[in-house]
């Protein structure tokens, strides 16, 4: 392989003190959360860019709208059901005081989204009791300032890539971290990478493709006589296109869920604009990727403390984000009778 | 009051036999939700319009997503807490299998948004529980057909409105419903009226405005020289904006929800606009509306049993809504010490 030289240098989770990260799962059952904590408010921006994502609170993101700041973001799995997860992070918030203050309540302002992982343990999903946990977590990360754990945790603890030609080819993915800083500007980036398509590293090697009976690994590219006989014999379809929905249609089938954090100092449109640029990585890590079958999302949360180039922050985005996706795949260890590429 | 002639007939939820409708509350503590079920699937669309929005599920509502069909939607009390109620429907629905079959999993899809209505009971909001039960009182609507309750009941249990002068001059208002037909075409519509502006029925007739001391009602209008007296005494601010500004901002401080059922036949495309369309209708009954304090939201569910012009179903679904707006406060009764009108 080789390697990609970066302009930036090497930055950790204690760099972005604005941020807590902590994960939660049911581990035995195939599912998790992780939770981005923001007591004091972080501006934020959402680009969701699959078509069949799961997603709360992503209307009030707009910049046309009036609330400012949000004090978290969830990531999930467990399909829709695991929208549940941020409520109970919401009332572990609110409970130490932290959300949005007007007329005596106190509303902590979660968005979040969800990667459907159902299959792959027994179909559970994170429940307010996850949300919490990894809420509380994420408050202790505050303090501890420690990396977020990678691989089979929180969201990404049920998270398979490679899915094209079917479940049973697929690489078990997970959760994945990097961070970059240039001068006093940090970025970081966490993802659940959970992908119909195959992961490339930062260099653009296939790191994770479709498993053959032989051993060998196919990208979509190798796939797609495959995929062209498997319509003509399954179905009857006559494209490609038509035979990779027969595979997996529906709501949340696959999903890459990313958290871009950053303590520059953004508007609200800059954030969105931030999330927006940041699909760039996965265009360039994830093939396909915002397929009709993904509901791929980037949220976006700056924590104002430093001025910055917005354009520069997003090419940071997309470097940290493309690694993080790298370790995603590269931190997951073999689970659920699905196999790992390390 | 002047009438307002139709040239609809009125209908009733019995000719809307593909939905279900379902309230639950904590009536004690001022708070409840609203369900409405599609066990076959609905075709729907969403326009969310108010600047400070609680909502769930309305990504995937974008014509170019790839779900087409949703099994319900929440409208709930509670502020951004509220989105917990729809988890409990999901739970409900997908224990009889009605959602999204993909995989061996069952996945209901729900969109949902919440109304602000904290400060009127005990800071409480619906659960998992009374979204569960909202679910259950609406499948078996499905089979009694009678039209829903009105006034304090659901997501309008805590709603109140004419509040640009603070909550002391509030009106209380809550769960107004309307269906009219031409033909075999039918459009009913359902809202919590929970609007920071005054109220008027479909002839423009002042029916809920600013209640003042000396026992008058005060419209939007009225109230412009207090609202910039208050502006210039208590808070230096210079506009009338900035004064309603200070009486409450924030995160779904108001909020109206709207639910637009129909057994006409569109696409999704054509779904989201009827939802933009009855937009109209908040714009004729509610002034203002759509303030940066109103998280204003409607849902268009179709059934699609009749072939119907678009443009049509969307002239049917404004007088329904104008009515159902007008029935939400004229249903209302006193309590948690703020006044009805009747």
């Amino acid at each position: 392989m080789s390697s990609n030289p970066s302009a930036f240098t090497l930055a950790s989770k204690a760099d972005l003190p604005a941020f807590g990260i902590g994960s939660a799962e049911l581990a035995s059952r195939g599912t998790g959360c992780t939770f981005v904590a923001a007591p004091q408010g972080a501006v934020c921006g959402v680009d969701v860019r699959g078509a069949a994502p799961a997603t709360r609170e992503t209307d009030l993101l707009r910049p046309t709208n009036t609330v400012e700041k949000v004090h978290g973001v969830m990531i999930s799995g467990g399909s829709a059901f695991g929208l549940e997860a941020a409520c109970g992070a919401m009332d572990e918030l609110a409970a130490r005081g932290i959300g949005f203050h007007l007329m005596d309540a106190c509303v902590p302002i979660i968005p979040g989204a969800c990667l459907f992982d159902l299959p792959v343990g027994q179909f559970a999903y994170p429940r307010k009791e996850q949300g919490a946990e990894a809420c509380v977590n994420a408050l202790a990360n505050l303090e501890s300032g420690e990396d977020p754990q990678q691989g089979n945790i929180g969201a990404g603890t049920g998270a398979t890539v490679a899915k094209m030609l079917g479940p049973n080819c697929a690489v078990k993915a997970g959760l994945g971290w990097h961070a970059v800083a240039l001068g006093p500007v940090v970025v970081g980036a966490l993802v659940a990478v959970n992908a119909a398509g195959c992961v490339y590293d930062p260099a653009g090697n296939l790191l994770a493709g479709m498993r053959m009976a032989d051993g060998s690994m196919l990208d979509a590219q190798g796939a797609l006589p495959l995929m062209m006989q498997a319509a003509a014999q399954g179905t009857g379809a006559a494209s490609v296109a038509e035979a990779a929905a027969a595979q997996a249609a529906g709501p949340c089938v696959n999903t890459t869920l990313g958290v871009v954090l950053t303590n520059a100092r953004l508007t609200k449109a800059q954030a969105n604009r931030l999330a927006t640029a940041t699909h760039d990585a996965y265009a360039r890590s994830i093939k396909p990727v915002h397929t009709s079958n993904d509901g791929d999302c980037i949220f976006a949360m700056a924590s104002g403390d430093v001025a910055a180039q917005p354009d520069l922050v997003a090419m940071m985005a997309c470097e940290a984000m493309q690694q993080a996706i790298a370790n995603a795949v590269t931190f997951a260890t073999s689970a659920y009778g699905i196999p790992s590429v390390s």
